[in-house]
Order: C-alpha cells, then structure tokens, then sequence
C-alpha cells in the first residue's frame, strides 16, 4: 500500500506537537505514514512534547514517500516538502507560516493526484495566515478549496466540476454537508433539489466505499418538524423530497426528510447499539455539527468527499493558546488518521 | 405548598397512561399531585399500566385540588375538571378527544392564575385534535399559545405584552429559544436586538429563579463560527452583540455570541463535571432542540418561560402509535414534574 501524508499545518500552531504525539501514542495507527513537512518543525515539536532533547522521539528524515515504510516504531519519518526555515514565533498569524502550511498541502496534494500516496490528513491551519501569505493562497479559505483547486488543475477540469462535500464523523456519528461556510441566509437559498441530490450522489458513492455497502442514508429537513406538512416552510415539499426521489430512483437508499431535532439522535450509533442510519445529510453546517461536537471535540475527523483524493483532517484549529505548551490533545488527528487508512483500502 | 396539576392531554394518545405510570412508579415526586381530568379516562390508563381489574393502581376522585395532599402513595387523585365522557378510540384523531384536552388545560391555567395551585405539568395534547374541537382552541397551535391567552385574559392585557420563551431542558443542558415553531427562513428575521434582548430577560428572571442566583447565560451565534467576525452573516455584530451589552448593562451575566456549533459542548453538565454555562440561548429552534434531544428524548423538560404561572411538559408528543400498549416511558412526564416542584419552590 501507498504510504499516508500527513500534512505539517501552520508552524505557529499545536499541529508539529499533535503529530509528534500521534507517532509518539501510536505506532501502529501511524505505521506507514509520514509528515510532508520540515524536519525542523518536527524536531522543536518533538522537544517540547518530550522534553529537552528529544531523545524519546527521534526524527528521520526520508528522501521519498515510500521510505516511511521502513521507519522504526516510534520514529517520525519526515520528508522535507518545503524550503527550510529559520524557527517562527509559536501561536502567531504570520505570513510565512501560512505560506509553509499552504505549501505542504499543495506537494501533498499533488504527489496523491499523482497516485504516490494512499490518502491525506491534513494537520490545522490558520486562516489568517493562510491569507497573508498571498497568492495563490490568498484566495483559499482553507484545505478543501485548495485541495479541490489542485484536482482540478491535475485533470485540466473546471473548479465547478467538482463538486465537495465536507463529511465530519466521530465513532458515533457521520454527518454530510449540503453546505458549510456561509451565512445561514444563504446555506438556505443552498438548499434546492440539485445540489441535495449532488450531496446524497456524493455520500452514496463515498460513504459506500468506505463501508463497502451501500450506506443507510437519512435526511434532515430544514425546517423544525421538517415543515410538518409544509405549516413551517416549504424547502422540504419544493427541493429535499424530490431529490431523494431522484436518488432512490438511482438505487440510493436515502429516506426523509425527517426533522431535525431527533434525525440525529436515531442515527447516533449509541455505546448500547447501532443507529437507524449510516449518516445524516444535513442541510447547513449548524444542524450537522451541533450533534457531532456535543459530547466534545476530541474523536471528531473531517473528510473531504467528492475529490480524486483520500483527504482527512482533525475536527479543531491551530489552537495558537496551547502552541507550545506539548497540552495539545492528539486524538482527533489519530482518528483522523485511522479513518484516512479505512477509506483509501477500500 | 399549593397542589400541582397534571392536565390529562389529549385522552386517545399516550397522556393517561404515563400519567399512570409516573404515579405508580415514583410516589415521592407525584406526592400533592392530582390529575385535571377524567376519572373513567384514568381508570381505563391504569388497567392497561397494570393488566386487567387495575387492582394494583386505585384511582380516587377527588373534590378539590388540596384533598390531592390527602391521597394515599400510588394512588391517583383526579378531579373530574369536564364533563364525563364515553370511551374514546385510542391512536386518533377526533374533535372530542380535542376538546378534553383544551378544557383541562384552561381549567388548570385559571386555577393556577387565581393561585390555586403551586404548577402545572401538561401531559401531550395533539395538535389535530385541538384544531378540529374549533372555538376557542382552533387558534391554538399548543399549549403554550393557550396558556398565554389565558394569562393575559386573566391579567385584562393585550396578549402581545405577554412575551413567553420555550426551554428544553434535561439533566445536561438547558436551552430558551428565540423562536420556536417558524419556517427557518422566518426565525432568522426574529433574530434582532430587541428579540434576543427580551429573550434574555425572561431567562435570566426565570431561570435565576429555579438557580436561586443569577444564571450565566451563554449566547449563541446565529451563522457558522458566529458569522466569523462578518465574514459569514452580520446578525451577530447588528443584533445579538448588542443585545448582549445592553443584558449586561442591565447586570444579567450574558456572554457571546459564540460559535453555535460548540457553545452547546461547552455548556453541556456532563457526568465528569459542570459546563462553563447555566443556559445557553439558541437562535432557533433547531439550534437549540437538537443538541437537547441528541443524547435521547425521553429526559426531556418542556418549560414555558415568561407566564404568570409555572408550567412544564415532557418533551414528546401524543404517540398515537403507542396508546393503549402501556408501554409508553414516563421518564420524561416524571422529569416534568420534579422541574415544576423546583420552580414552584422557588
């Protein structure tokens, strides 16, 4: 199997330190994995989540991707993907910082269109200085954008052919996005019959690889009761019913809309059983991530759906407060990284 | 301390047997309770509860609200508050079973405006019903629309001065809602200032009450990240933020607007320890509900804030499905009534 990259993140951020105790915690989640990043970085993170010297974590660097299968246990295989850098002020928005983060991102990105790598996981990065760093990051309001500019450029297809969607799960609960940073006033005018149906089309074929079935797919509405009969708003009767119509019409098995105070608590795979439903399709970015954060941050991963890539991320920021301190939690990441294996070996 | 009343709700759904069942099952939190309803309606709950004859689960009329004090433990004190009726089909709709359920609820509503009884606890009526029993209750889309019309005849004031907020609550999480039974598209318009301002009065006053000190109020945003400093909606900066200066001008302890889609995590009473928050105030009712009822519904408190009496509710509907099976859960009706004996006593 191709080896899995996971991406540095901003410098100034916890990313360097929750990678180093990722490798650190888990050698075995982590085997065949390596940082496209700087060795630098790696090394300072693996100082201050160790202690002085760092003789606990030793750092490697590799000459190509397939040398991280070769790393011993516990030894972060580390290729050097960007120019190295002088040491960065940590938890600070800087331009250079955000310029190593986008850069990163981008070789990794192309090395996985170019079939070198069996999938991503992106460590955080900062917006901000994501767009100080100018062109052409500027112009990216993070991972997904980017990711979806680099396959479109590798298959010389228009950005608007391919669509994304963003995926957040946690060991209880997957939930797709019909939308995500917008304001709720337009995630509304978001939600018609094409782009519900592009979702369940999107979640079908990504969710289903992954569970190597077709996955139990419900729908939320957007309304409270989801319109109970068209009394509180009428987007479930106009664009969410026929587009499952249409999707179960191709053989997906999507059911709804059903409203969206108790969707998701019957499709949460509770510690006593299994859930309703596989995943919940949600109408905007709130509805689905209330219930994916509620019982806390830590397990939650991203993946990006819809991209000629296995893409995964941690479901937090750069968490500048605790950049340093080695208090940065590595759990989301882990998972993130174990959903990237699940994904890309099916 | 005055009686507490649990109205019947609608007599062909699920209300008379879980009202049963919270009288068998828990004699120290029914103790000066009595059922505002019908005596044959509860005697035919109790047989199904307990099997046939109904032997184990006595039902005694009563001739006053005080003589509930005198009925002995697992016995259930009814006052006959309509006009007997014959036994109505289980598991439907009809104008009668509607009508029942609205005279119980105005029965009890004056009595306890004349301060007769410490609360109220209504057990589910059926929206159907309550339309097709017409005048006075057609125009009454629940409860709480006829509470408020209630009050404000009782109070000789225009109904429109009595501003009521719904809060779900459970042993976790308490969230008052901006505006409950709206398309979205129609509660976003209700986000202003003075809306998010009024709501926060009412909270701090009533839940300050039960808390017997000022609650620390956590508000949400209304788009993604709180709108992430404009970029994505200007609600929070036009609306809610200054909602929330002119609350703490006025010394009630309101924070935010945070990002919706953790500030329910954050403040979540999980079994480990408290949460940063006493409330949390959602924009809508989605925001707020689905967090609530996430970890499952059958704890949940319905509580109306704002009125001249206590009320609460559990938070589930009629079941038609369920009645006459005697396997309804009375975990939330029970729930219900501990929360109006804290309010009351307070």
């Amino acid at each position: 199997m191709n080896p899995i990259a996971v991406t540095l993140g901003d410098p100034a951020g916890i990313g360097p330190e929750i990678i180093a105790k990722a490798f650190r915690d888990a050698p075995e989640a982590t085997r065949g994995c390596f940082v496209a990043g700087d060795v630098a970085a790696l090394r300072r993170a693996a100082a201050i989540v160790c202690g002085a010297g760092g003789v606990d974590l030793p750092v490697a660097e590799i000459a190509a991707p397939r040398q991280a299968h070769q790393a011993p246990p516990r030894c972060i295989p580390v290729l050097q993907v960007v120019a190295p850098f002088a040491p960065l002020a940590l938890g600070q928005v800087s331009a250079q910082a955000g310029r190593v983060a986008g850069d990163c991102v981008s070789w990794a990105a192309r090395a996985a269109l170019r079939g070198e790598l069996a999938a991503i996981v992106t460590a955080p990065l900062h917006k901000e200085a994501l767009a100080a760093a100018g062109a052409p990051y500027a112009g990216f309001p993070g991972h997904t954008e980017l990711l979806q500019a680099e396959a479109a450029a590798h298959l010389n297809r228009p950005v608007d052919e391919l669509p994304v969607r963003m995926m957040l799960a946690n060991d209880e609960l997957r939930t797709v996005l019909v939308s995500i940073h917008l304001p709720l006033r337009q995630a509304i005018e978001q939600v018609t019959e094409g782009n519900v149906l592009q979702t369940l089309r999107i979640t079908h074929r990504s969710v289903g690889a992954a569970l190597r079935r077709p996955p139990r797919i419900a729908v939320a509405g957007l309304n409270p009761h989801a319109g109970e009969g068209g009394l509180f708003g009428s987007e479930e009767r106009q664009a969410i019913a026929p587009a499952i119509a249409r999707a179960r019409a191709e053989g997906i098995d999507a059911r709804g809309p059903f409203a969206p105070d108790t969707v998701f608590m019957r499709a949460r795979a509770a510690p006593a059983g299994a859930g309703e439903f596989d995943v919940v399709l949600a109408m905007y970015h709130d509805q689905g991530l209330i219930p994916v954060k509620y019982l806390g941050v830590e397990r939650g991963v991203n993946v990006t759906l819809g991209l000629p890539l296995v893409r995964t991320s941690p479901d937090h920021g750069t968490a500048f407060d605790l950049a340093g301190t080695g208090r940065a939690d590595a759990g989301s990441l882990l998972a993130a990284i174990r959903m990237a294996r699940q994904l890309s070996q099916a």
